[in-house]
């Protein structure tokens, strides 16, 4: 094999090539190789746990035991109908059911398990076995990253969980640039579908192997995503929906055989896409919601789903409005000089003495800061803002002498961390640009929050609940500084949100029943449409004034 | 090319040599070739017709012109809401409507054309065209024989239709072969189930293709057949169908979308497979009383079904009774000296003067004769038994001196057509041991008549009708001469009853209703489980005593 190049050498750490990692660009296949890819999820920090909800068990998937009795030549029956007598009545059976019948049947001596969903179909029969089992996938489909979570559906608890990065992430960072994909590239469409679901195939292989369940013994599935992570699992055009006025193809919740979609699970299991409130307003929200378990409070909550769009929901049982705003990236760290996502080595929280001579930082898995993700920047502006290094305006206040503010290429800047100190090898900076970038992400996202405020003529919020990774590992002290949330309200990070919903439709009725009546009710507020938005969102952008 | 060899010569004609045919047992492939298949259907008299009975039209599907409010950004709603919302409620939808349904909604400017089966689901979606159309499949699904008609939903008229011979025909004449080809040979069911399916996808095709119909527009299919077709068409396994107690897998309506059986159609087309009684009584004969239109009757009627298998129903609105008969292949010409189906050459008439010197035949396609089919037999058996040539109990009368009957090889036999006579080369005969043949498979159906009439307590009935091509060709009163069916009644051939009821399943809604109900009023008698069976057949099975 040729050995390592210099330029390999410059990517790569010295574990890494021990471990006989290569870089694909720089390599030259020369003989047959067997090649493994590096899970892009290593490393970095995935959202799955979440704060429970009362629920009462009741999955749309039953199990029971039938005994059949045999046909006589006096007594002639159909294998099914047999089956339907036992059971006190007529399901649906699909056409995988029916050819594995009388093989089952006869193997079980008469006696079967059968998996009925939503008391109206058979989807599965197996020769009797004891204990009746069955399980259910519950899946938070992210741009970035997906959650599966597998449930025992015969005791509602969990199996195990797994989390990948979405593999269409190749295809464009966000969904705007794989709605671009799905349009500029011959069979785009078609390759984003086939690759989310051959990455959800492999994935959901890969869980059940370690948990040594049978994939086949699946029954349902219950899927949450944003409408562009809907519409490209189930294949279809997301042209239009990237359009104004950004109108999804399907909003209600849907429902097909895994067969369909092509699962690789129990083929007639159940497939349930939580319903979607609007083009920019996902099933994943409608779960954040769901999982809130706001939609009885008499209270009036706001719950903020912070990712490259945001997601914002204010009201209470009487109404509920829910708006998305176009935050950009800076929160996961894009276009800024030092960001990057909440992944191995980038800075999570910040702290500074008066002087700004000592800093207190973290970083996720514990090793020298490589850079910076959402929450650090969310602490270092509110320490800049703290000390007066920083105007509500957001320029960094020439007239300070501090040892971290300097010139930098355009405008000063802020070193977070000088190149050998907390063992990092490069000064790592917030710079005047990247402090513009934040403003008008936090402003997209206050502003959101304010009109929905006017709107729901509410002038505080008792609880601000903050679902995702980001409102989860954000200081709220930090946020409530720089103006992102409102003052006053306490703060509840409540996890991934968006999974837990998706959870509790797989394992109550009534919380997939009332997924669909969140999804109905919500009013969904345009922003774009306001007048005086233009206004409003210049307003939301300055720093509050600090006391 | 290899020159014709004097060993095909013996099986083709000079007509066929022209035409460039070679028996492939017989032709070495020494160069690349193109090859096609006669069509085995040809000279093949396969019945097309029915009987109408009158009917509302009132097909399951639907077809509307859908105007859809386009959406604006102060009031945005999926395509598919869109959609429900002018169609004034919301209506199932499949994968295949969903993913082409935001390029057809704007490629009409926001006015398609919608498919709805049975005011249930959205099955099909075009950009708005006048006038709207719509098609249906009714398929009989015979062991032997298929055939398809194909009808425009939206007026009830009759398209076209088309039949072709069975291609599992290669794998076995009858059900019960096809039963041991699917158990004995690796992969035997797929098979069976790959070869019927591609049948009919191909003449489906052709079928579409002569009428100028995309297939794409076909909305809807019902189909017959007796059981072990409906189970093959399925894909279900039949081994235990052949079984006593002959138990079905399924007896109830089956609808499923096309594209779940890969037939070439719209894909979210509906197919609609009629209920079957038990085992031996199939979809099929469902829709032979069906369209035979006596499930209303307060007369009592007999429904004589004659194939391999026959089928017997006999009965008024209050009660009706069926049996199965296993009659054998001899009214199709099988296991007879000269026996043939009836295709061309078959004698199909018969009559002699009373010294059987002078005969009057008539075959099928008016060609010399090569053999004797179904309805010429029972003509000349008739014959025999008027001029005394025949005894009660089968026996050729040895003390008759006729210038036809002779001693052939084993035992007496009457000469039907000299060598020489209407231009034949051979004499063709009926020998002693085909009669006896004929008497058991005479005796098997009289048999079941009479069972039937002891347990309804019917004496005698008004009217029997005929379904199936031998029920369509033979002449009452020959069928009465020799005891296949009681006297007194009148005869009304029916025609192709079990394929008219496919189409009245698909034209009207009610018939298809009626349908269900037959299949789930109707009583099935096991023949075989009769006290005193046997001895009922050996009594059905002697000729009448002649007037």
């Amino acid at each position: 094999m040729l050995a390592v190049t210099p330029e390999e050498m410059k990517f790569l750490t010295e574990q890494e090539v021990k471990e006989g990692v290569r870089l694909a660009c720089f390599f030259k296949a020369d003989h047959d190789l067997e090649v493994a890819f590096i899970e892009p999820s290593e490393g970095m920090v995935i959202l799955s746990h979440f704060k429970p909800v009362p629920f009462h068990l009741n999955p749309l998937i039953r199990f029971e035991n039938v005994e059949v009795s045999k046909p006589i030549l006096s007594d002639v029956r159909g294998d099914m109908e047999g089956i339907w007598k036992a059971l006190g009545g007529k399901y649906q059976i699909g056409l995988d059911v029916l050819t594995r019948l009388p093989i089952v049947l006869r193997k079980g001596n008469w006696a079967i398990d059968v998996s009925i969903w939503d008391n109206k179909e058979i989807i599965r029969i197996e020769s009797e076995s004891h204990p009746l089992e069955g399980y259910g996938l519950a899946i938070d489909l992210g741009t970035t990253t997906v959650v599966i979570y597998l449930y025992d559906l015969t005791d509602g608890k969990q199996v195990g969980y797994l989390s990948f990065v979405n593999p269409q992430i190749t295809m464009g960072e966000d969904v705007m640039t794989r709605i671009s994909y799905s349009l500029e590239n011959p069979e785009g469409l078609y390759t984003l579908h086939e690759t989310l679901k051959l990455g959800l195939n492999s994935s959901i292989h890969k869980l059940c192997k370690n948990c040594q369940i049978d994939p086949l013994k699946v029954d349902e599935l219950t899927i949450v995503g944003n409408t562009i992570m809907h519409h490209l699992l189930l294949g279809i055009p997301v042209a239009y929906v990237g359009k104004a006025p950004f109108p999804p193809v399907l909003q209600h919740e849907f429902d097909l055989h895994a067969s369909d979609l092509g699962l690789d699970v129990n083929p007639m299991a159940n497939v349930h896409m939580l319903p979607l409130i609007g083009g920019f307003v996902g099933s994943d929200h409608v779960g954040a919601i769901l999982a809130a378990d706001i939609f009885e409070s008499t209270e009036n909550h706001l719950l903020i789903d912070i990712g490259t769009n945001g997601e914002i929901t204010l009201g209470n049982r009487d109404t509920f409005l829910c708006c998305s705003v176009a935050a950009g990236p800076a929160f996961e760290g894009g276009h800024l000089k030092h960001g990057m996502r909440a992944v191995e080595g980038a800075i999570d929280s910040f702290e500074m003495d008066d002087s700004s001579t000592r800093i207190k930082i973290t970083t996720v898995g514990n090793v020298p800061p490589i850079g910076i993700c959402g929450s650090g920047y969310l602490d270092i502006l509110s320490e800049m803002l703290r000390l007066n290094y920083l105007s509500p305006n957001g320029r960094i206040n020439p007239k300070i002498k501090a040892p971290r503010i300097r010139k930098g290429l355009s405008g000063l800047e802020f070193v977070v961390v000088w190149s050998g100190e907390k063992e990092t090898h490069q000064d790592i900076v917030i710079t005047s640009d990247d402090i513009q970038e934040l403003q008008m992400a936090k402003g997209a996202i206050s502003c959101g929050i304010k009109i929905l405020m006017e709107k729901r003529k509410v002038d505080e919020v008792g609880e601000i609940l903050l679902a995702g990774a980001f409102g989860n590992y954000l200081r709220p002290e930090a946020a409530k500084a720089v103006g992102l949330i409102p003052k006053g309200a306490e703060v509840v990070p409540i996890g991934n949100a968006a999974g837990y919903g998706a959870i509790l439709a797989l394992l109550s009725r009534e919380k997939r029943l009332k997924a669909q009546e969140i999804a109905k009710k919500i009013k969904y507020i345009e922003l774009a449409s306001e007048p005086l938005f233009q206004d409003k969102f210049m307003e939301a952008i300055p720093f509050p004034n600090q006391e």
